[in-house]
């Protein structure tokens, strides 16, 4: 038996004014799956591509409901769950549709709400902390010791991966275009600040020693400074191309360096990828909300009615860590 | 006590005719290290490069003697070496200096030459197996199952690649410009053969199912084909930039596919790694020259005072396989 839910639905492609509040069915969960009854749902920048249209939600997700992640309680089970009851605080990312008021979810992909924290708070975890914990440690091999160049560092992910890469005993310089978003990231454990307002950034990485791994959301406008950024065997793990597709590549520096460059996405990948990443997170990262030494950075918990102005915030790159929408 | 030797000495930057015959002194060697009788040196790409003045030795090595591998025999020990004796016949790569008729080499970086295989064979094996073992598996993860596509397959990396890669239970698509070279890529183990007269390559290679890894050595000019040839999660391994150093990288295609592209050099890396890839391939590789799996593929064997002629058949792009010059 379907559940009749409360949901964000984009009426067609366009501004944040073609988002509205609505219904839809959501299914019951089947063998290995949950249904969760949703709290809260964090923003992220794919939801505004995907009202714009540039987007489209991966095979089995609606394209009308955008949602990536959420975070509530078990409301039913399906076939063969184990580890988690009915009422179990949970969180996720999900393929899309996380912005309704029920969702179904595949129990391997359901992360426990670390102790202390209220759904609010667990829904702006896991997008970027999962996909930052997946760029710095699975596609980046970020190690001890290393300098990791993290740009938008004031973005979610961004601030996601400052804590994650100081907590893992790396040297973080961050990239930002303001200087007071730069400030605020000391805190978090930025070791040193790069104001990118000019475009280029190289220079000071190298004067810092270089680069052993540079996550990067901006793609081409960034590709060439990128890679004289970076020091010998370093990364480049591409998340985003926010920048442009299409940018000159300078491959003496890539095998002078050794280079390597990893594209990434998270939202396309299969079941057994992102079970696979939810449980080493599970494993290795949570434990580290419930000491303290990794948080949720929160810009604002909005009403999930104000989901259109929430999306018009982050346009204007008015945010410092993440928009939460919340339904009650 | 140094020893004064024959070598080949690159009188200055130009064409063929600056190579000539000569002297110098080999020192002894030092606490881990061996002195070679070098018996025969394989020709490689790097040397005609070094020979035009566009690619410098690495520091501690010669910039006027070139050649990057050798065999011949234990001639004598430094401090400390174990596993060797005199007169054992060995190979190896060495930064520099190769074509002379004694060299210096680390101890941890010599490969005893294969059952049954002459010095002059065997000297043409480390150079070239060592880049395609490398760029395989250690640069390219490559496992069973899987697709490569080999560019320039009747090059010497290419038809060593060829082997080692079908050796290991992968499908091979070689590239070259050439059908009479693609045919006789057969016999090694080639699966598919792509005629790349026109540029291109991505086509019938999607139609095969896409390449999980791409062992490339034409840089820009291929970069865009090659991540249109990747299949998802594949990889891009660029050995060399035969084709222009800068090109227009398809960053969406990066993302899309989640695809890696890596830049590898073997000359100027540090004892430690040159060390640990030969142990790795003292493992994995050499037992299958013995028992006839793998084999070094030789279009020639000249005497060192052809060197020149060498170099202009190398340029001239006629070989299938290696080049050997020998001193006998």
């Amino acid at each position: 038996m379907s559940i009749e839910a409360r949901c964000v639905r984009i009426r067609e492609s366009g501004g944040p004014e073609v988002l509205e509040l609505s219904t839809t069915e959501v299914r019951d969960p089947g063998p290995g799956e949950v249904r969760v009854a949703v709290a809260a749902a964090g923003l992220n920048r794919a939801d505004t591509l995907q009202r714009r249209g540039f987007y489209p939600a991966p095979k089995g997700f609606p394209d009308d409901i955008p949602g990536l992640e959420l975070a509530g309680t078990v409301e039913s089970l399906g076939e063969g769950v184990s580890g988690f009851a009915v009422g179990d605080p949970v969180m996720a990312i999900i393929g899309g549709g996380g912005m309704a008021t029920h969702a179904v979810v595949h129990s391997r992909e359901l992360l426990p709400v670390p102790t202390g924290l209220s759904l609010e708070e667990a829904a702006a975890i896991p997008e970027v902390f999962l996909t930052a914990f997946d760029a710095l440690f699975a596609q980046g091999d970020l190690r001890m010791g290393e300098t990791v160049v993290l740009h938008a560092v004031a973005s979610g992910v961004g601030t996601a991966a400052l804590q994650l890469a100081a907590n893992a005993g790396a040297r973080v310089i961050g990239t930002s275009r303001s200087a007071d978003k730069l400030e605020r990231c000391k805190e978090l454990g930025l070791a040193h600040a790069v104001d990118t307002s000019d475009g280029t950034f190289a220079d000071p990485v190298q004067q810092l020693g270089g680069a052993d791994l540079i996550v990067d959301t901006i793609g081409a406008k960034y590709l060439a400074e990128n890679l004289k950024a970076l020091a010998l065997r370093g990364r480049v793990v591409v998340l985003g191309l926010m920048g442009g597709v299409k940018g000159e590549m300078p491959l003496g520096l890539l095998l002078g360096k050794r280079a390597r460059i990893t594209g990434s996405t998270l939202r396309a990948r299969p079941l057994e990828e992102k079970a696979a990443l939810a449980q080493r997170f599970i494993r290795e990262a949570l434990p580290h909300f419930a000491d303290g030494r990794l948080k949720p950075v929160i810009d604002a918990i909005l009403p999930m009615s104000e989901v259109g102005e929430a999306h018009a915030r982050m346009e204007r790159n008015e945010t410092f860590g993440k928009l939460v929408l919340s339904w009650k």
